[in-house]
């Protein structure tokens, strides 16, 4: 039987990202990988998770296991109100949405708010799961103007000014994938401006918690509450695996979210809801993190001194106070997807930074790294072999379909592909 | 800031449903309620859970907690193969793919097939929560005669014949909402029909494990497997909770619902995935569901005898061997929307069949009852009560926002909603 025919239009204009391939060629056994966008494993309470269970079986019991509200499970969603309070959002629990990832969020932001044509403003590099989830509802993107703070905010006065913009989608902390930070000026200045505009942010926020020097900055949503759909994830701060995010939303916007989220899953795992619920409750989180910062600390440490030493010196980087990522520009007419077959030969990986911008043509001499993964010997070693490479300016490019990575196509397909 | 400028043209097309408000009526302390689609909480084997944590922590360790792979956690998919071809479909777990329950597969479905103004062939009724994930995408809806036994093949081929159908969407074993079954011919000549005409047929099969008598039937997926997105879950046989439903399409669909999800949510909850995996493998499902069947198959004799003793003699309803759901017709000009506002005043409460139309003037003399979530002293006891009320013809209908159940808006929220 033929299915092409059957597809829907939006359909046609998906493709299987390139980025896909990428992280499956990192997840290969022997390469060292600075591409995924994925938490340590030792960052996870393991040892924790045993006694979660029993009390979740003990404090539950059936109605751990039973259909829930669409909503979310009314003691995650009360323990979350003093985590957010912390960060300078003050709701109670019944405001609270807690979905399948933040990846949830996007998608039904997208889906209740995106008619084909319209525009979303987005930072240029922006976060790519953001543009699969907005993608299939065909928007059109209007790129804002960032430099290493972050998105100038005379640029999104301009985007605001000539487009009829519905939704601005900003990570304005330790941002993937640049690691750049807003300061607290522009975020004032761009609270600012959606009152003045009468325009949404959908304001991402999984990496803040992650913050290894430096003051806290507030949340925009803190700043201009009734402007903002602020997102949030415990994925890199108890385990990405139980796939649970939250939003805190203006209410008619969370109305909608809830009625297209039943459509989509009905609600998020109940059993893995009330385990984060015992995770939080218990205190764990405030005793569990400064162990997960002590982890990454070290290794974004390794990384930065590794640049200095080993990049060439026309190489430009970002010196994020947390996170999980550093952006690395080459000098103009630099090619990472050159780098990058030349790097996997030599089984370092990472994500040419092109893959980050809605418009095709940009970014081609920048580059992602993580450094949340892999460990401090092999950040060193790979941030070397990737100078080397860099300095070997007059080798021909190697194309990754000949030589060595002629077995690609049939490769066990184990990568996990998280951007 | 107002927001419904905001919204998107699809979302225009949404409300909130009228049915949710039903469910949270019937959740409310006191109500015995024929209402929900649920299992009953003892369904669930909780005597396992410790052990199964226990197992997948030895088993996988971090690996269930990590971000995973969006086709879904191979162990499950492996050990769901074995389990499918007892049904008659013969994969391997490479084909299989996990999903957030069996809502995620009908709204990845819905994405990837359905443009504005698209046909979908249905029955009438059909499962609201298919018509909840598919309405987004705003198909038009062409219904298929049905009779006791399901849909009528030749009324298939006039719709596949007079419309452009994108895809067919049926529930072939007891089905939600009507209890029907299609018998083997009707299969065969379905299979006959998606074959002669290039259709795509989505078989949402649910409920078939929760068989209480009578022989098994071939998935139509087993007669025509290039034509059928088998769509199955471990939500009525392990715990609806843990959202894990699964399906078998042919290969274009499949990578196409696989880059879709990715942007929906990445991937369903691994340690869930996991779970269910020990639960399969550990050859938990055969001895554990003999006991759900031993659990249900009572409360639906109790059922149909209550039906017979208490209902008018010219009420009809459907006989199951399985599932969860009795259909019951009142004869012409009967109004179950009445009869469902006298019934919650006696605290009895159930889903006026109308809702599973997708034509709004049709089925206003029907309605469905659940028979897994009552016990069979409730079940008796409210038939009996249904039948009181069916029987005071004269009596004028008292409408909600009266009397009694004035304070109904302020209730908490504590319905669990599915449909």
């Amino acid at each position: 039987m033929r299915f092409a025919h059957l597809l829907a239009s939006r359909t046609r204009h998906m493709s299987r990202s390139a980025i896909r391939e990428i992280l499956k060629v990192a997840s290969q056994p022997g390469i060292v990988s600075l591409a995924g966008g994925i938490p340590a494993p030792a960052s996870f309470p393991l040892d924790l998770i045993e006694d979660l269970c029993q009390r979740v079986m003990r404090q539950y019991g059936d109605q751990a296991f039973q259909y829930g509200l669409t909503e979310g499970f009314m003691p995650l969603r009360q323990a979350l109100a003093p985590h957010l309070a912390g960060r300078g959002i003050h709701t109670s629990g019944e405001t609270i949405l807690i979905t399948s990832g933040s990846q949830g969020v996007l998608d039904a932001i997208g889906k209740i708010l995106i008619s084909p044509g319209e525009t979303v403003a987005l930072e240029s590099p922006t976060y790519l799961g953001a543009l699969q989830a907005f993608t299939p509802y065909q928007p059109r993107y209007a790129a804002i103007d960032c430099d290493d703070q972050g998105v100038k905010p005379e640029a999104l006065e301009r985007v605001l000014t000539e487009n009829h913009v519905k939704f601005v989608y900003l990570v304005p902390t330790f941002q993937n994938p640049s690691g750049r930070t807003l300061p607290l000026e522009r975020r004032q200045a761009i609270a600012r401006l959606l009152r003045r505009h009468e325009a949404l942010l959908i304001e991402d926020d999984p990496y803040s918690d992650l913050r290894y020097e430096g003051q806290a900055l507030p949340p925009i949503k803190s700043l201009a509450p009734e402007h903002v759909v602020y997102i949030g994830t415990l994925s890199k701060v108890f385990a990405p695996g139980l796939r649970i995010g939250y939003c805190v939303a203006p209410e008619p916007i969370r109305n909608w979210l809830v009625l297209v989220k039943q459509g989509v899953d009905l609600h998020t795992s109940t059993f893995n809801q009330a385990l984060a619920a015992a995770y939080l409750e218990g205190g764990h989180l405030e005793r569990h993190l400064p162990r997960i910062l002590s982890l990454y600390k070290p290794r974004k440490e390794t990384m930065l001194a590794a640049l200095e030493r080993y990049l060439p010196s026309d190489f430009h980087w970002s010196r994020p106070e947390g996170g999980m990522f550093v952006w690395v520009e080459g000098p103009p007419g630099s090619d990472m997807a050159e780098i990058y077959r030349k790097a996997v030969n030599r089984k370092v990986a990472f994500v040419p930074g092109h893959f980050f911008f809605a418009q095709s043509e940009k970014g081609l001499q920048t580059m992602r790294l993580n450094f949340t993964m892999p460990d401090a010997l092999e950040i060193d070693w790979a941030i070397r072999t990737l100078g080397e490479i860099m300095a070997e300016n007059a080798v021909r490019p190697q194309v990754l379909s000949s030589g060595g990575r002629k077995g690609r196509q049939d490769a066990p397909r184990a990568g996990v592909e998280v951007f």
